[in-house]
């Protein structure tokens, strides 16, 4: 194995500097492997657009956001098998070679990873590193990047607590989550929330206004509501505008709203982040000097494994309804539907 | 002088229990006098809800976000002469007189200082202090809240960049502000922002449009769009999405918004909130042991003064257009529309 | 089971109050039993020093840094079986008889843990909670306190970079661990630490000034140093001057030490150590509802179980030589002496 | 006036790389300016090293610590007329002729201002931008830097309040300031400090122990004690050990100290330092562009202004013992020694 090539695909999130960081600086010192970032995500692949990286370059990158090679949504191949898809296979297995990588390492989140698996079904040895704030990715235990935008959620929430208390309000918070709701769970269990809504949890709206009530009852003159973007609404508003409007309704109690968006996936990854990403980033190294390919890098309990890709496609990772902190967080009284 | 109250009115803000904490601590330990703290704001006065405070009750709040004491957007008077106005009247002279007030402290926004106003019109020994996130209270350079709720807009705006520079995007960000842009101004410089975008100060699209081509003619791929809630839109549509859909529409690069909310005003103030907060809470105290009433305590240059609360009332501190961080911005090559 | 007691003993460590309240939220919201925060650790149950709690006064604590019972690092028995020793079990025994407590959470560290052994082999039904900012409890993988000290002392080292490099020196600094290496490890690997020493693994000096002579020849102005303060030293000097001044004599590089200290174990937990905290708080909970007694709560993967106290007593938790993050940081060029 | 250089000299502070960008920006956006970045301060202008600066080069820098283009402590002249004195006047004036600069900015504390003053005396247009954490530089009223060091010292001992509390101790903090207490008197009063030191007011232990044994008396079982680095001692022990071991042996009170050390100076600067050395960067490129030389920047009031060099050079601003937070301080109970 001589050189590989990194990409960086879909939505950006805390520590994919830090994992790039991981795979090139143990590919090249410990290796003796040369290592070409590709620009874009699959996008560089296409069109030959890369750079290649250095031990130095990695320089400064544990701490920093985003991902220094850029990064798109565009897939390798289209979905159905046109005449242009023959076309880009082609062009794919071009440039690899213009590049003369032996190996590629995706990093991404669920769409990366089919896009990873159909590589190797082309012939391409690969290996891939799961990567998403919204922890959703099958098969690993965690992501980097969902920590960070816990702590970014949970600081929101705490701050909220402030203006909730002064003026006697309830105050809805929307938190990213499409499908699956961790981000939702532990930064709602993490910042005091006082219902926590869960794409995966169907929720009742007497419910919640009944465990509003309770607290005015027991003389708590406020409520947290920590909602995932992915809950049912009437399909016109966003989640926290809509359940802030309907438990406005229900308990005649001003209710206001906060959509914490973008800013739960940039900046600077947690510690805990930056050593994920950057064991990670070492593993797919190891798996590539191995051999071993077309895997995913994956967390299990506290070790870095890896599972075969093809076992990821298709799958999510969702919030079980026995999920310790769900069932914890009933036993304290948090109302979670 | 021997007791006096104090009450918090308006949206709630960092450092307020800061400053509640000076004028309690100053009134108790240098001058010997008793502190009522009313409930609810001027919601407290009419319906004669109050709790005494002590210096051992204003441990811890320092760094405690929102206000002890609660507020509310209450009124004492009514607008017209109206027999409930009366009543009004009465009733909190009568309560003024139960709680053995020989003073109010009156802490809160532009409304407030009005409120303050009229209660001095009506007999009541009454100094305020002016406290909002938003700095546009006339006759004081500053106001504690301001630098808190620009640390927060400028962390958010510095997490923008690393979703924008690794998406190739325009990132819009609408922090608050109605009829001021302080806190657009202080966090858009602060935070690197492209375009810059205040109540104050007209836009014309096509200067947008302009800055955000120009920055991509000089490889700049990215760019991060700062814009008060109080610009000129559709009349539908908030600040933020109205100013994304024109930005996306005009260039069509991807365009997102983010809205920053109430996250703006919670939380734990920075340490110059805390000292601003501190030196006006012992101002307003040492005011009323020197008999100088009607008046509003003040910032100007370095020095803590107050001014005639009579010349506060109605008048609003807004961004002039010269002012240095705008003259600053534009020659770094800043848009400010 | 009717009612419980709960204390805190050793050094605090951010998270104990969100554990304090996870063990009171569930007992009385969940089980209807009854909680007695017992003061000061041990010495509030020789001193019959405790307060009811209720679940009111829950309110405010998951975001609360040290412990509202108060702590000290008295010990419940002297260690020879003297008439004094005698005294103090009937005294004990006397005491939990009055407060009516069924059974007892100990919350604490190493030392508690023993402790909380010995009180069960008086025949007082126990159940403890790991707490450590050193993570050095034998039987859990993880303690909260742990990542919130990471976190600290990540930030701290990210600050370091700045002056390191704009002065071209070698930083050392000294993190807390006197036996296990763990945050040393962690805020290291996080912080981008190039030498990270470990009281677990015997250094050289030699590697060391080898190292950072080898960065330089790379064009590296600078390094930055991360021991534990548990590193062997000429016994006199602490672990960060001893390490500085043995770099700048060997390279003769300009070295500069900080000394971490106290601000590791204080303030807010992060979300991870709160979630951490709450789910073995309410663990511990569980188990005494369950009569199941004598046993120390524990993570074990991303699971929480519960190990007998017995297993734990006298046993340290230390940094295996091949620890994942060892080995990856080898790998990557990282010295460990 | 066609190409200016630019260097940076003495301790490196937050808020350096924003101010090199704003005079960067300003001078390339709106003069048509070049820019040279000197390495290393003065060490560069007498060993020829530099780099062409331009607005791209600019990016990233507003967030970024410490300096880019490196520092030391190196000073331009010797201090006696000597013959080497005469040679290194030679040298720099050869080598501003060999880099074709108009005008120099020196940014850097008491020392560039002295340095920047000689460098005048021979003939070279010069404008300093004043830089330090300590703020006591004479003829301006802050400097940026000071606001984060300040930020990071309050973080501190908002932590440090948790361990005292949790074990009833006393917790001294010695922050930075050899002759100057401001950061020791704002971060003080800002966390809460219950006993501040400052080097420009003498303390009497007596004093001290009183204040600390009336808070004990008073039911407040902790204290925070806030001391700078250059209040007397006995000569050997550092200004935190020295007065934690006074303090335990005159109130037989458990005290532990922390250093806070060189965290203080490191990291991304605070909004407020980021807006005052854009303004003051901006400032000092008008300067230059007036042929208006020998000046610093200065911040007066709200208004940045500029003074002549010669007034500057061998003067310290302290705190004068009148300082509005200090009269407030002591009317609030807080002991200065």
């Amino acid at each position: 194995m001589k050189k590989i090539g990194i990409l960086t695909s879909g939505g950006d999130c805390p520590g994919i500097n830090a994992t790039i960081r991981g795979v090139c600086k143990t590919a090249i010192n410990h290796y003796g492997m040369e290592v070409t970032g590709i620009h874009s995500g699959f996008l560089g692949l296409l069109e030959n657009d890369f750079e290649e990286l250095t031990d130095a370059s990695m320089s400064g990158l544990l701490n920093r956001g985003g991902t220094i090679l850029g990064t798109s949504r565009e897939k390798p191949f289209k979905k159905n098998a046109s005449p242009e898809q023959q076309e880009r296979r082609q062009l794919i297995l071009d440039n690899i070679e213009k590049m003369q990588l032996d190996a590629i390492v995706c990093i991404g989140g669920n769409g990366t990873q089919k896009s990873a698996a159909k590589l190797a079904g082309i012939g391409i040895p690969v290996v891939s590193i799961p990567k998403t704030i919204d922890n959703d990715v099958w098969g690993t235990d965690l992501t980097f990047g969902f920590d960070t935008a816990v702590t970014i959620a949970t600081d929101a929430i705490d701050r909220l607590h402030s203006t909730a208390s002064s003026h006697k309000r309830v105050m809805v918070i929307e938190v990213m989550g499409h499908k699956a709701g961790w981000i939702a769970l532990y930064s709602g269990m993490a910042g005091g929330g006082d219902v926590i809504l869960l794409p995966e949890i169907p929720y009742n709206i007497q419910n919640i206004r009944d465990a509003i009530i309770e607290r005015i009852n027991k003389g708590r003159t406020y409520s947290i509501i920590v909602v995932a973007e992915g809950i049912p609404t009437d399909g016109v508003k966003r989640a926290g505008e809509y359940m802030a409007q309907m438990i406005e309704y229900e308990t005649g109690i001003e209710t206001r709203e906060t959509v914490l968006g973008y800013i739960q996936r940039g900046g600077s990854p947690t510690p805990f982040d930056r050593n994920l990403a950057t064991r990670m980033g070492g593993h797919a190294t190891e798996l590539i000097a191995q051999g071993n390919f077309n895997r995913m890098v994956a967390m299990k309990g506290n070790d870095i494994i890896s599972v075969p890709l093809e076992e990821i496609a298709g799958r999510l990772k969702t919030v079980p309804a026995d999920h310790d902190l769900v069932v914890q967080g009933r036993r304290m009284g948090i109302c979670f539907g």
